[in-house]
């Protein structure tokens, strides 16, 4: 066990604060990771706030990490001091299960283990990345490739990942239309992502505020939701609706959008249950989905996809005494296009 | 113009009784066919009574129909007078838009011509198969395979397309197991389908009553959604949950019984918002979806399917004098499994 500086919410609803965390020791299979940046992702809030009601406190958020390895664990084998590494949104899972064996680790049946808010094997309270050290199996760390800086590839680990599996899954690319909903952390990484597979990309977002961006980060078109004739002029266009945001939609007008055989696939959800009337899915034979982060493979495989076509996210680096400020303007969608902490200000 | 004899609902909510209307004249792709039998929908009682709120009364339902031709346009090359043939739900579409290029009628962009409470090209109103005869175009027209009764044939043509084509477009086959939700009209070929198509099948119903009829039919396993304990026995089992029924169902608890992957495809539906909550979706990359019909090659793809494994649907005969009766039977579920019009009695 060893002492690290981390920031945590004491109490539910609490401003985090600077305190100390306990790492485990090094086991067999682990890796220790001297954290450089950790992303602030819009669930980070949601828990520190306990707006899902199970939040485990002190709670050291953050499921976007980037750093680098300083101590293996004697069976290491996939990673070495000085490798560049991350770790997204679970550290462990049950690794027996069909999804498990799948690569699917993000639907283990019996649950993944939360890089934070989680119990581990042992019962303990797993802490996140708001912190200066973490101590990870070998097998849910990420390999960082050469060509992405560190704060840029941290939020990948999260919001690159929960677009890019689905984006995959429901096969984005070349022919293909897809349209982001929301241009906020998900979703400016939904429009690079969407636009390296080859798609051609449409941003639906509230306002036409962030219309230059979008366009810039390979956005074939931006419509703003909140004006009615976006809805006439775009309907029966996509094949793939990526949904990022956690409001309430008019489900129906968007699945209006939707070719038949097309999916609005939802990453983001509001808390409450949501209202559609089936005929909008009859008549079109389509589908409204939902899809989870992704397994440790296809995070791999999204990194090396993002490196190889040169793009991280779009970021803002903050020192941790900003984090719960930052909080404040997350929740004003007020980033562009996501906040990176820098441990080394811890 | 030809006078025939058909039952209709004068107007919305009446009863309906026995008139004459008017067919058109055999064009040069037409076909006349002399209809032998006419399946009872319950989508015929909705419309009749107006549930949709859209009739065109005087309205002579019935799309699930099955008789003989007896004359030919002099464009027809597909049909002789003599042969058997069926009309589903439509006898029309654009035939130029990509769903119908690609053989998905149903979902034609410009909407396809119901057989029955629609206009067709000429502004004229459709009357549907509670009728002696009915002139439809050679290319909306199905052949019935030498092997099934025309009799039994008839519900295929709606219940049986409805039932085969999501379970073909979402691969229900062998290692699949497939759950159908209600034992009704849909439901019961549904299970035949499934079972044909290799699949392991379980019927949801609200109890236990039609069990025997469902293990006849092909069902492997077969639960009463009345018992809490069958959302506890079966959470994460299926590939595929068919939902033939159109009261709200609760759909987080069906969800559940998906395995990561699944889909929940609604072929019944209620006419309000459904409610659900979308981390039922997002824990599991699940689907809720939606199919209507099938399209025209695969609805004569589906006839030769059942033909080939030697089933039609399980039907009860009236005669024309009982269909009054016969809509409040279907209202209360008092039917094994489809009532089928013996058009000699109009």
């Amino acid at each position: 066990m060893t002492s690290v500086a981390a920031y945590a919410a004491p109490s539910a609803k609490a401003p985090l604060e600077r305190t100390t965390v306990e790492r485990r020791a090094v086991g067999e299979f682990d890796v220790l990771i001297d954290i450089k940046f950790a992303g602030i992702c819009h669930s980070d809030i949601h828990q520190a706030r306990d707006g899902w009601g199970e939040g485990i406190f002190p709670m050291v958020p953050g499921h976007e990490i980037a750093g680098i390895v300083t101590e293996t664990g004697p069976g290491v084998t996939k990673f070495a001091v000085g490798d560049r590494v991350g770790v997204g949104c679970m550290v462990d899972s049950c690794r027996e299960c069909d999804n498990c064996e799948a690569g699917l680790e993000q639907y283990c049946v019996k649950g993944n283990t939360g890089t934070y808010n989680a119990l581990d094997k042992n019962g303990a309270p797993t802490y996140g990345g708001y912190s200066t050290h973490i101590v990870v199996d070998e097998n849910y760390t990420l390999r960082i490739p050469d060509g992405l800086s560190l704060d840029e590839a941290a939020p990948l680990l999260c919001a690159g990942i929960t677009t890019y599996s689905p984006l995959k899954h429901w096969n984005a690319g070349p022919g293909k239309k897809v349209a982001v909903v929301g241009m906020g952390g998900l979703g400016h990484v939904g429009v690079k992502i969407a636009h390296a597979l080859g798609a051609e990309v449409t941003v639906l977002s509230q306002s036409l505020r962030k219309r230059d961006d979008g366009l810039k980060l390979g956005a074939d078109h931006y419509y703003a939701t909140s004006d009615p004739k976006t809805f006439e002029d775009l309907s029966g266009t996509f094949d793939i609706i990526l949904s990022t945001v956690s409001a309430p939609l008019d489900f129906g007008a968007y699945l209006s959008l939707l070719k038949t055989d097309g999916a609005l696939v939802n990453v983001g959800a509001p808390e409450e249950p949501i209202s559609v009337n089936l005929f909008s899915l009859i008549g079109g034979r389509k589908s409204l989905s939902g899809s989870g982060i992704g397994g440790i493979q296809e995070t791999q495989e999204m990194l090396d996809f993002c490196a190889a076509h040169g793009f991280g996210a779009e970021i803002e680096l903050i020192a941790a005494s900003e984090i719960n400020e930052a909080y404040e303007r997350v929740l004003n969608s007020d980033v562009r296009y996501r906040f990176v902490i820098d441990t080394a200000t811890i």
